[in-house]
């Protein structure tokens, strides 16, 4: 493993190459940046066996330091896993460009023309743990939005990430583009993360993708804009007027169907009048999932073990589900105000007004109404590829698309205008 | 001048006050925000003579410290003012409410029905400096938007702040609404600013109002989002093929029309071919300015004093303009784009080709062809009051209208709808 010998010199003279080279990227045609992609698609295709190798050294290295299954089961790549790392490449080369859009575009009174046109944000970093697909999506990502791709992974992944890089850098080259558009940087520390954090004047946009330790380094330290892609504390209120089939069908969708992502559900609040008839029929939906529940729910369920204020605020992404009676609406809408954390909440009812309520009062990048919090991603709701799913207010809300790695210029044209 | 003992402590629990009352403005109707800011407007109008009173001992304190003339002038409150805030209130409440808007919506193939509809921020913070108006004008665009806005302004206009605030508060509390949904902070120390920055989990988005070590704090400590209303380091390019007559207007309104703001110019860049023609004519419309040059300028120019490279980096925001020789365009876009600060850059050209290259190379939030940089204005653009000019990439770039004091929240309907 390559360690800078002096972290922040070293980085900002590489950060210096991506930013110069952000404006060749800016300004390629759609069919450029699109040709583009097809040969990084390709490359990353014809490269396998070597990205391979890498990726075995990095495994390798990874039992012997005693990494936990989960982590070498996202760092371990096959063929099929880089076949579909070169096909999530040409699925983001088919969607829309959206630099260029004209957002908003008017004439004023006094002659000037005035528009408002999406442009790429110039350099955009990423920070991500060990899965090393992530290093072709962003720069997928990054690619087709306009942008230079600033890439910091984790240690762990280094060789199988620099092997990917080189690839997609060699297709960037023969695509006419600068091979400096794509970099990754050869150092996966801590330090170098809070270097990374630090490059103010260099990177336009940071997207930390990782735990909350990176989330609140990020917080606590960087100096460039960023976009949060944080927890899911995510919530289904069942109210007293919902379909209690459809009700189970929706929870153990969005608990069983893939637990350890984001919008998995984490915990369900039953009203109080349908808790007897529904808590039953739910445990028995449920046998693969371990329950937490409030003395109301235990007093049913006996298999429940005692839910800890803890357990609320804990993102499982796991067979793990809390649960917990509560009065109605009002209660559900407060315990979801305590501990959410501003990513996705279903209300599953049938009464008109409380849907009404539960939509409005709830604060969070989603809310659903009779449907499982499974479907808040990019893909689901038709965006195309994401980079992520922001649970920050500012910039970009929810599952964040092309559109969220641009900014938007106004260009106003006049014939020699002056301000009376 | 009341300080708080306690500054961490005290603000955090002040913060907690506003930050209960935001989801009751969030909720008010249209018309209930309508009904408050029309209550301020009045409140302000018949609270002149006690604002005033307040006023007075602000400007006693001040010439006591010895402020800078400017700086009194900023300060210094008197009825044809407060009659301006207070029509100001007026002209925010008859904007459109941007709250509720849908910016798109669709029915996916599964049926669930999609829309990303506006809602307020929250708490929105302002740290600002002398200019008591900011308090109305800032409680205002907060309050229309939907947000409670949690208010620091500076020591020396801390008694007129409190008496403006005082009767903000009041009105609002006849509205209905919670009186510390406009909350000003009791202390203008510098280390409630940086507590202010720090309040993660009251403040949604904190809007620094000030100068460049404002800013630079704001980067180094705020744990808080944030929107840099930045400095305006603004360039005219005079190419080849200008009309020199436009020219000369366009760059005198620039510079003279009101030199003390962000969207005045501040370097002028003069195409080589037309130097020995543009340049005495220059010099003989802005008799009342003092001009630094290159030594191309100084040799036709000779009253001009020599540039400097601080020259070039520097927001004179004063009756001074930097002047230099270009051998073209693409000199031009260079200078810019190493001294510029994102601001509003303009070209002033008859080629169509040299228009199109400006509007696309040049990186800032807005770039004009044969206009007045002093359009770039909330106002003048059309977007109605502004809260201040983002010179930052993310959320709002250009003049921020009340569509960048909201985010968006995504709302999907369904009738039961698992992912399979």
């Amino acid at each position: 493993m390559e360690i800078m010998p002096d972290v922040p010199g070293a980085l900002e003279e590489l950060a210096g190459l991506v930013r110069v080279s952000a404006p060749r990227v800016a300004r390629a045609s759609a069919q450029q940046k699109m040709d583009a992609l097809s040969l990084m698609a390709e490359g990353l295709a014809r490269g396998a066996d070597e990205i391979l190798v890498a990726n075995q050294s990095d495994l390798v290295r990874a039992r012997r330091d005693g990494l936990a299954e989960g982590q070498i089961d996202r760092l371990g790549l096959d063929e099929a896993r880089i076949s579909g790392m070169s096909e999530g490449i040409l699925e983001v080369a088919a969607l829309p460009d959206p630099v260029g859009e004209i957002t908003s575009g008017y004439t004023l009174a006094n002659g000037l023309r005035v528009r408002k046109q999406r442009v790429p944000l110039g350099v955009v970093g990423i920070i991500y743990e060990n899965r090393p697909n992530v290093t072709s999506d962003a720069a997928a990502l990054c690619i087709k939005s306009g942008n230079a791709a600033f890439l910091r992974g984790s240690s762990a992944a280094l060789s199988s990430n620099t092997a990917i890089a080189a690839h997609l850098c060699q297709a960037l080259s023969k695509a006419g583009l600068p091979r400096e558009s794509v970099t990754l940087v050869p150092d996966g520390s801590r330090e170098t993360a809070t270097a990374f954090m630090k490059l103010s004047g260099y990177i336009d946009c940071l997207i930390p993708r990782g735990g909350i330790s990176l989330i609140e380094a990020v917080r606590q330290h960087a100096t460039v804009p960023y976009i949060i892609d944080g927890e899911g504390n995510c919530h289904i209120y069942v109210d007293e007027s919902a379909d209690l089939d459809a009700a189970a069908e929706i929870i153990v969708n969005a608990k069983v169907q893939r637990p350890s992502v984001c919008n998995s559900v984490e915990t369900v609040l039953v009203h109080q009048s349908i808790a007897a008839e529904f808590l039953p029929f739910l445990d028995s939906r449920l046998p693969q999932v371990e329950l937490r529940g409030d003395p109301a729910v235990r007093a049913t369920i006996v298999r429940a073990v005692a839910a800890t204020e803890h357990d609320y605020a804990t993102e499982f992404l796991d067979l793990i589900l809390a649960v917990k009676v509560v009065d109605g609406l009002d209660d559900a809408i407060a315990h979801i105000g305590k501990y959410g954390t501003g990513h996705s909440e279903a209300i599953l009812t049938n009464d008109y007004s409380h849907a009404s309520r539960f939509v409005s009062e709830v604060d969070a990048a989603a809310v659903l109404v009779n449907a499982s919090t499974r479907f808040v991603d990019g893909n689901q709701l038709g965006l195309g590829a994401e980079i992520g799913i922001s649970t920050q207010k500012l910039h970009a809300r929810g599952p964040m698309g092309l559109s969220a790695l641009t900014t938007e210029k106004f260009i106003i044209e006049g014939t020699g205008q002056i301000r009376p």
